[in-house]
């Protein structure tokens, strides 16, 4: 029971770090200068920024010298970024309707950059799935190291939570019941957000992301894809109150095209096993319940993980634990020993978890265990083109491209009105 | 805010009582001696037994005794029963799968029975729906009022949640989650049960009972039907392990033909609100989660009926709502004044309340009610065909066919694969 260890080594002697190029690294805002920027820092033995792109020269320059890049050059061409030798990674973190043409033209000028080993990439990679299949085929041509930010499937709790049913903690699984609130597509919309957002076809609305994370995780969880599902998809709410940054209505509302609320359940491939699944904008509730629930029951016992709001992959969670480990469990007719049907309870939380910063942390402390083999797995592959359900490594585009076609065919399923046998869809897809 | 209350006499002076004649009452075990007939006794100014049917002329006659029902006759013929002219109401308290057969028999020979003006039948009245429709079909022509034992209606928590809903306490319902545990459909099988609950076809099984009266009472509560729904329905439990009256294995399995689990969601009529409903049997959670919930969300307030069990209509519940009420909510731009925006919250809780007999006891109320109008309603129709979302009166077999008609729709749903648009299936329907 050690998956859920840190990298056993935070420093690695005697080897050169891995040489990053950065798109989408801002000294002044966003999600990269957020969470990318201090795992790198934290990793600086592992980790060193060799290059930043920027379409815009100031900014470029701006950031290298405020944020003290100084191994770093910098690129306001795509081309000749792409093509720099003093590179293994390249990490694109763009919002996902603008990554289709920026990875596309990465794979295009990088082709004969012998350097780059490793692209990184945000999910959802693409706004729609046959922009995700193409990329995906590109890099797969070129057999390059991919990355899928995916992150919640290094949260702690995930883990935790998979290490328990791996084990048998809790015996089969009978059900799961999930529940999530995505708050900032519902009523009120704060005027930071993009209109991006909550526009379709860009990649970013709640069935991609907040359902795609929340789903990864379960998947990833009971070790297991689906089989049947079926979908109900809402836009009850298709205009929302503009709110200022301290939440007072502005006095007027916004067109929202996304959806509001999906309605998803269906059947895993493991043991048939019923998974029920509301993911909701709107209010979120203040009491009672929690905004994020997963609920998984077994035969001996129960997992339940909750937390503050609908974006597992990014909130600090509660594990809660009960039930008989396998062990412990007396076969039918035989009696108990006074070591045996013992209850366990456990409330697994760590109180100063931050799951923005943490999880993407522990993504990139991956990568670092497989290139330098930091947990000394003999005969490590060099290359490897999906996570599936290991506790080790991180996930691919190939796991991304598997969510996609989920993520597809819960659209269909809502709008063709018909159940849908996902099977041969969400598996290991040879090119 | 009067909906709640009990009946505003306990005695009805100057009036006969209503008088009962009642087929599946037994001095030694079953329903109707540990529900009907304490209800009965405790209503005695209001509700008097005259008459007591069952096949077996020696149990009709030791119930009598025992039971010291002093004014009843008793029969062994269904035909000198159902033309007894000595009653006002029949009370048939049997299984589903017997209750057709009884009920066409009653319908027949109480044709020209000029007393009998009321039928109280247990749900679900037959064992399929073709059933549901021909008892449905008989009574309306005989204009007979019928009352169907959908009890938790009558709930105070149910009544509550309504109210709170109603009078707007919550606001626009934004969703619904339902999860509910029947426990009986799981792993084991207590040898106490009959086998033919656990056999498709007799109108016993998780879809029909469990998920039946649970769904029942969120449309009466929300007031509004479905328009779209989906399901999946699950036998994943086809053999049982039996165990004695203690809980332990008695080392054989029986055959199960009912599911064990549904995955429902659907939309209601009113708002398109999502609702997404997990009926499961299998092994109840001990902790952290209860075995029956119900969360609806609103704009200004959430409402979280909890339980210990999968069966709303018999189980003591909580009742937790917290929000702003509606009148204390201030308008756009406009200021707080003093009195407004303040946030309620609510427990609501009978410690004592013993739901099994309670729900029984507070329906049976409801139809003295009626038939004494005790609530002083002006014009009160001497007849009503169904109960609808009203607070007053109680469910007749127009509610319960509607029901019968959801039931079957979703197991059509699950069998075609298909999100059905059941608006017009789920609507009063006249002869």
């Amino acid at each position: 029971m050690d998956h859920n260890k840190r990298s056993a080594v935070s420093t690695v002697p005697d080897a050169a770090p891995i040489r990053v190029g950065f798109i989408g690294l801002n000294w002044n805002k966003g999600w990269a200068l957020k969470t990318h920027r201090p795992a790198i820092s934290q990793l600086s033995s592992q980790f060193l920024i060799t290059a930043l792109y920027d379409e815009d020269q100031e900014a470029v320059v701006t950031t290298i010298q405020k944020l003290r890049l100084v191994h770093a050059t910098a690129f306001t061409s795509l081309e000749a970024f792409s093509s720099f030798k003093n590179i293994d990674m390249i990490v694109v973190s763009i919002r996902a309707s603008k990554q289709y043409e920026v990875l596309m033209s990465i794979l295009k000028h990088s082709a004969t950059n012998l350097s780059l080993k490793y692209l990184f990439i945000e999910w959802a990679f693409g706004s729609n799935l046959q922009q995700a299949q193409e990329i995906y085929d590109a890099t797969a041509q070129r057999r390059l190291q991919t990355i899928v930010a995916l992150q919640g499937r290094k949260s702690p709790y995930i883990q935790r939570a998979k290490e328990l049913i791996h084990e048998n903690y809790i015996g089969e699984i009978n059900s799961v019941e999930i529940a999530g609130n995505a708050c900032w597509f519902g009523y009120e919309r704060s005027r930071k957000f993009a209109p991006g957002m909550f526009e379709m076809g860009n990649g970013l609305d709640l069935v991609t992301t907040t359902f795609g994370h929340t789903i990864d995780l379960l998947q990833y969880i009971t070790e297991s894809y689906f089989s049947k599902i079926n979908a109900l998809i809402f836009n009850n709410i298709p205009n929302q109150t503009l709110v200022d940054d301290l939440g007072n209505p502005m006095g007027r509302t916004v067109p929202k095209s996304v959806p509001d609320h999906l309605l998803f359940h269906g059947s895993l491939q493991r043991g048939n096993i019923p998974v029920a699944c509301s993911i909701k904008g709107g209010k979120p509730t203040k009491k009672f319940t929690k905004n994020f629930v997963i609920d998984i029951h077994g035969t001996r016992g129960d997992i339940k993980l909750e937390g503050d709001a609908g974006f597992a992959e990014m909130s600090n969670l509660v594990l809660y634990y009960n039930g008989i480990r396998a062990n412990d469990h007396p076969a039918a007719g035989e009696k108990l020993s006074s070591e045996q049907g013992k209850e366990f309870m456990e409330v697994y939380h760590l109180r100063n978890y931050d799951a923005v910063h943490g999880n993407i942390f522990r993504l990139y402390q991956s990568i670092a265990d497989f290139h330098f083999n930091t947990r000394k797995i003999p005969n490590l592959p060099s290359h490897f083109i999906m996570q599936g359900f290991e506790f080790e490594g991180f996930p691919t585009l190939m796991d991304g491209l598997i969510l996609r076609k989920l993520i597809d065919s819960v659209y269909r399923s809502s709008s063709l009105g018909s159940t849908l046998d996902v099977t041969n869809t969400l598996q290991f897809a040879f090119m």
